[in-house]
């Protein structure tokens, strides 16, 4: 792809905080240009008043959320939107129009009553969830080529399926006995003005919630179902028809960005810290965006802030025959942009780190 | 004990974090007073020039760590030191000439090699080890009372213990199913100046740390082994003899003070969700440093912070059929010097609530 | 006073930042009981489901803002309330009923039009502004005592009038030089529900705001004038007539409590470091919530943190002949409500000092 | 240059804050590869074992101080270490084999005598002074890029010069009447291990510190005394010879990284604030590094992190005829690591901008 006809993007949901993120990384991709700052809320305001690091660098004013018109205008769409948006007005002809990559969770549940049940909403377009992609590239790189439509992971599930991925579909860990506690920056929580999220709140404190209920709970298991299962026949083709059932408990912490998903499970016996190693290597030696650290290793969020990055290290417990494997990312880029990018590079056939390769930022 | 005739009161280790907690709680304490503010760093340095919040409140210098001089002169000491210290340094003179309230973990494991195995020390005063009473007012309150030499638990300890003890006593979770993922605030770390924990390296970032291998696993596993085996014949006289094993992982958040301990265990088939509550009712309801919040409740570190108080809440899943059991409090206060206090209280025949009954602070 | 009769207080505007630090400072009041907590927005919401610190404490239900049935009931009241509010309500009936304290700057301005000018909106009672006492303890403790009605100083002119009232009334600096660039916490800020005071817009960054235009600077200035003509004939009768002008720049710092003004004037031609430590230990070495320092002392938040304490240091610069004083305050206790229970005490003759005795908390 | 020809760059002082800085922007430099990352404290230890987030990007071991060496291998050198360590090891010889671009403030004060009196050492080769150049690329950008040793200014001078830069050259202010009241995050302190530095210290606090002592202060007052009598003959070539004479305050905020200087000066009688906004945008308005943002605007450091910008507003106090003058930067980018490059693009012919074009980092 020339420098000269770069894609173009639209971002439906600009303002949030996974809108802006898209918008600064966008800004520093060589191949890809933002056309369309879309902001209910912000129609008219310059994009640079509502973030103040993209003065100069995004200083047009923000649209009116016109999917359909964007859709004839972009290559291809992003939709930083709350959960139930792109499922209400995705039509046939948009896909017809530009690739759809959406970071809200209207397709990544394959099992429309799965995703009724936790999300407490209707799904307003089940027929696109057949081709929709899980745009976890690492596992699904090549169907995220061809899709028209792609459901960008969500962050929590990002950081702990990628973590348990190996594991599971190597059969080395008992899936029923799976606990995912995860923490997170506050970010995650979005740019709503709610009071549980003022700075006095937050700060100097941390706490647990959606204890058993996060929605990212169902995603995580059809995911690790997938991997658990492959090869069986039909199990794949079951939707949401998963036999894993885990425990995820979200926190949050106080810090802007960064997940940490500390993992337990019990091995199966026999199973050694070695072998857990090389499946590691074995998995994720090549990927450019994993970075295996090793057993005893204890992965931190600041060495992945601001980039693209996972890094993952595990340790074994001899004593209760468990391991506990730690994965980290940054929430909003690896968690939400970055990957959305990532996933963006694949299927306009690009090199699917173009644009994402640079270092954390520490401190 | 009139307001006439005050316990004299050492503190040695007093310019460490919990040292210093101490001689704050002890400054409103209206029946004790601090004679002696050892530090070893800081002879004959004004403490009010090493914590300057005590300006004007406590000026005089410290001095060194001569126990034995401070016995004579002391009605009790507190000690807020290194590991191996105390154990070191007891003597049965000692022990006649005043109380001690050890911070550190020298007396709160009975059995010597396993102290050995997890520290990393030989223990130099084992004798001691059977009449140290192990200081959880809650649980072991009656014993305190007459005890010459308490074993102040740890931190960690205190929280996790405090959150699964009821259960476990109860036998209504599966001891060999649980899983503390803990979470604590800087101050936990100490005040040593080490790169790891400087305000760049902590701030923005999250990591677990001594994952399966940290110093308070075997503390709770004996604590709760005896709560599980209550009643049983012999147990309860076995140092260290418990069955219990546990996976327990400490976290660092970017944060001054608290702790959380997120627990996990599976229930035993049956049991409730109200059964549960009524436990926690039945042990706590009385408890003048204990809030249960009820079922569905996600404590918050912030509204302990300051006090020596302890929230609990819990969640069942019974989708995998366990209970999630959070409890928080100050690492500093609850889990170190005012739980000091409380005991050292109920040492003297004082209300064990005596100038530990103040709000937690917020924000 | 005997403990059977405590003075009943009441709160209106109990739920937020400052009414929760006056709840929480007046549970541990000997000699005070608050029997209201008013709450618009929280009428019959338990108070403690507001504010997690306070359970077991204060789980009575919010009450509506009605202040003459709350007059009738009360001892005294304290308004923590929007700017305008208790202006719109108070009525001699009031005033006869029980004693006021406001927190907010309804009485703090004698002269009207600066009052209204500053804060662009009408002053609905200014026949009430004669009486009103201004409650900076430190100053005007005599006129307190009698008052019915006082003007609670604000956080920022708390800390800054504080810092240079001995050296402008004294003479030794020009008062027309003088610049007050403070930094506060983010408490100070409120509780409300607004963007920029979210966690991720306020962690990590500083900003200076109402850069000339904030509503502390006429207060600083009137009080600041007050000292300067003491003594001249008429000067302190002309409501507002001071002359004198100064800068006043407040910043946000990313963190809960505490606030430092860094306060700079030129010397009048002959001053020396000694002679401004003089009149610092003169005018403050007797009181007992402010901590001179000294010369080359550099005042930290942490070291007043939670106390109704204030810290004060000076440098002298013979390069430019100016002093650099720095006061450190809490700006929830001595900034609002320990300042408030400082009058409270006064005017109701107790010890000006009970309830408020606690040490900073640190860490 | 094309790309088969890289700059190559050795960093002596490679494990600081600064360093690691470097390190990381070079990462991504198009024309520029670290070929020696050097470091005393941690010689053969890999570098990504020092900060993690370079795994994988730069795993090679960390190599001793042998600048001699280095410079034989070096197309330039970078030296982010102590002052003084430059001055005792440049020779002819090295500013021969290759560039040196110091980050230290060794050659940023053309008078020996001032350096020594602030810096309380003695200067090992004052005979370089002369034809170092004081790197300010925005003020002299021309010398910079003949130069062999460029001295790159420090953090808080880049952010104190630029700010005062145009209007103290335009003679609209008052030289005798700045003051600087700076405010820096904490990786400005360094990575050494002290007290005063670790988490629990420096969060929830802030304070002033080296009050008019600070060693940025000559910086400061030698580069406006340049652009103030600029013109005036001979002024410039008196080296040190700068009448002007400020305030400076600097401030630790609990933040990683930024600076935000407030700057007061009395305005020149008859100054407008249209002037002031125009002589801003006459020096500034075609910088890319420098975002004038009007009259009123407050610049935060949150706008800038990570990158290369610094963010410019003003306020006119008509009351009191000063101006306050807010500049903010990244201290790690703008303020050391980010000049440095944009400094070496200039010396090596590059696009002055390349490799420093990303957007700041928000949230």
């Amino acid at each position: 792809m020339s420098m000269n006809k770069k894609i173009k993007v639209g971002i439906i949901g600009a303002t949030g905080y996974a809108g802006q993120e898209l918008a600064k990384l966008l800004y520093t991709h060589p191949d890809a240009e933002v056309i369309w700052y879309g902001s209910r809320s912000y129609v008219d305001t310059p994009y640079s008043k509502v973030y103040g690091n993209m003065v100069s660098m995004a200083d047009e004013p923000c649209k009116d959320d016109d999917i359909a018109a964007l859709a004839k205008e972009a290559d291809v769409i992003f939709t930083a939107t709350p959960q139930g948006y792109l499922a209400g007005v995705l039509t046939e002809d948009i896909l017809k129009d530009c690739r759809v990559i959406d970071l809200s969770a209207d397709y990544r549940l394959k099992n429309v009553s799965v995703y009724e049940q936790w999300y407490k909403i209707e799904h307003k377009s089940p027929e696109f969830l057949p081709e929709a992609v899980y745009g976890l590239c690492e596992v699904n790189r090549d169907k995220v080529k061809d899709a028209r439509l792609v459901a960008n992971p969500g962050c929590f599930t990002t950081c702990s399926i990628l973590s348990l991925y190996p594991l599971v579909k190597e059969h080395v860990i008992l899936p029923e006995t799976i606990i995912v506690d995860a923490k997170s920056g506050t970010s995650g929580a979005g740019r709503g003005a709610k009071v549980d999220n003022l700075f006095c709140e937050v700060n100097e404190s941390i706490k647990a919630y959606a204890v058993s209920t996060h929605r990212h709970t169902p995603e995580i298991e059809e995911q690790l179902g997938y991997a658990y299962h492959a090869g069986e026949p039909g199990v794949n083709e079951v939707p949401g028809g998963s036999p894993i059932c885990i425990n995820f408990t979200p926190h949050l912490v106080p810090m802007n960005r960064g997940i940490l998903a500390t993992c337990y499970a019990s091995l199966v016996p026999g199973t050694t810290a070695e072998q857990i190693a090389d499946i590691y290597r074995k998995y994720y030696g090549e990927e450019p965006f994993i970075r295996f650290l090793g057993e005893g290793a204890t992965p931190q969020t600041r060495w992945v802030e601001g980039s693209n990055l996972m890094d993952i290290g595990f340790v074994v417990d001899k004593r209760t025959n468990r391991v506990i494997v730690m994965g980290v990312i940054d929430n909003m880029v690896k968690g939400a942009a970055g990957q959305a990018i990532q996933n963006m590079n694949l299927m306009f056939g690009l090199p699917e780190t173009e644009g994402l390769l640079f270092p954390p930022v520490f401190p």
